[in-house]
């Protein structure tokens, strides 16, 4: 449980300085669940995975693409989408860290691909991605660009609430929702979704999933290509750096309001 | 398009009288959608299909147990339950005709049974069904009762609303949800479930199903297991019998209000 005065945990990337341990050595770079502190020592070291980084990558692409929010896009699409060549997939939240990799993993598959996120600029890097049709769903409805460009056989939900809505009304027989996230929830607000129903006749199926569960199928391949396509540019990224741990909480408030495009990396020190 | 004046269509089972096409023969019985009418002549034969009964049970059955009732249980339980002996199940409208086969279907793949309806009458039927759970949902709160039985690993999903936010609750990590129906809101209301969300942390799917689309997968089996434990009396079931077509409407209006016990047959005509 988390005492106020106790330091926050975040996925990072951390390197050794000196190790009694005959796992790790000086120099390694270790991802793991790290407090924002400069120095830290740790007795726990279950967790920590040894990034290799053959590929001589950023090491911020490790909490990023190649890291848990690329886990978390890789591991669900491959789960759930049952993606079909020609079908069509809507993605929420397409501009941030998960979002952004899904995209690309419904173009690799062949699918044309609805994105949003919620700034024009955003719907810029949506392009750039690969999508087919990008919009601002803070200046364009949802359900009107959905009834235009639908229906959908694979819907990436981070949102929730009107937009699950809006997707459900728009799905294809035996749709596939991918449940990442409900962010229009997050601060506790109960929403009705008035079409639940239609995935009986629509025959939907809706997929909860939490990345860490399927790890062990599908990491082996993930760090085989994701690093990989990386390195080779078939697969791009943004990232927004912010240095210094005293600038961590400003680059928090960012990420909650939605300010940055891709994934949010704090750089606590160089090497 | 219905019209007013024409014939209401219902799945039932009429008898040859006379036949042109080779196919059938007088005193055939035939399964299909049949309309209210003692005699009637059917030009479109592609969806008829000859019942056999070599175990020589009721016609009815065939429009129950071992009809689009009885496949709707089958099938939806065979292509979502994943069923685990020793896992709980949580049937509602368990003193249906679908309800009342999937609390059979639980109990014979070694599941706990938590089943639900609407009478004292109806909690008694789901005990002789096998329920080690049966109660009275409108004497008893789901929520208490699913608090103090569950967790539930397969919830089968007749109602919506309310009873799927209490499910949703009371679900256990990886959780099918079959929904088979929402009766709660065949009136048009529009019901808020507040706790969605929590699919995702308990990666829950949820699945719409139509038994037409998975009949090409499970009829056969059906057809050689379901009539055969019919008279082996290795499976239960119950109909309500309304004699006459001038009583068809006083049963519909039965089974709407949830009078009836089991599945509603209306016999036109005896042979």
């Amino acid at each position: 449980m988390y005492q106020i005065g106790d330091s926050i945990e975040c996925f990072g990337i951390g390197v050794v300085l000196r190790s009694e341990n005959p796992a790790f050595q000086v120099g390694d770079h270790l991802h793991g669940s790290h407090p924002f502190q400069e120095y830290f020592v740790l007795q726990q070291t279950d967790s920590l995975i040894k990034i290799h980084n053959e590929y001589h990558l950023p090491w911020s692409v490790f909490v990023g693409i190649a890291g848990l929010s690329g886990k978390t896009a890789y591991f669900g699409w491959k789960e759930h989408s049952r993606a079909k060549k020609g079908e069509v997939a809507f993605v929420t939240s397409g501009a941030g860290a998960v979002g952004s990799f899904v995209i690309q993993l419904a173009k690799r598959d062949g699918m044309r691909v609805i994105a949003s996120a919620g700034s024009d600029d955003k719907v810029e890097f949506l392009k750039e991605l690969g999508a087919d049709v990008a919009f601002n769903y803070k200046t364009t409805k949802t359900s009107e660009i959905l009834a235009k460009e639908g229906p959908i056989n694979v819907y990436w939900d981070n949102v929730g609430g009107e937009t699950l809505e809006a997707a459900l009304h728009a799905a294809a027989k035996h749709a596939r929702f991918i449940e990442c996230g409900m962010i229009s929830t997050y601060d506790g607000s109960s929403q009705s979704i008035s079409n639940l129903i239609s995935i009986i006749p629509k025959e939907i199926s809706i997929n909860g999933f939490v990345t860490t569960t399927l790890s062990p199928k599908y990491l082996e391949t993930f760090e085989r290509e994701v690093p990989a396509l990386v390195a080779s540019k078939e697969l791009m990224y943004r990232e927004v750096v912010t240095r210094g741990l005293e600038n961590a909480e400003v680059a928090f408030d960012d990420f909650i309001k939605g300010a940055l495009t891709g994934k949010s990396v704090v750089i606590v020190a160089d090497e």
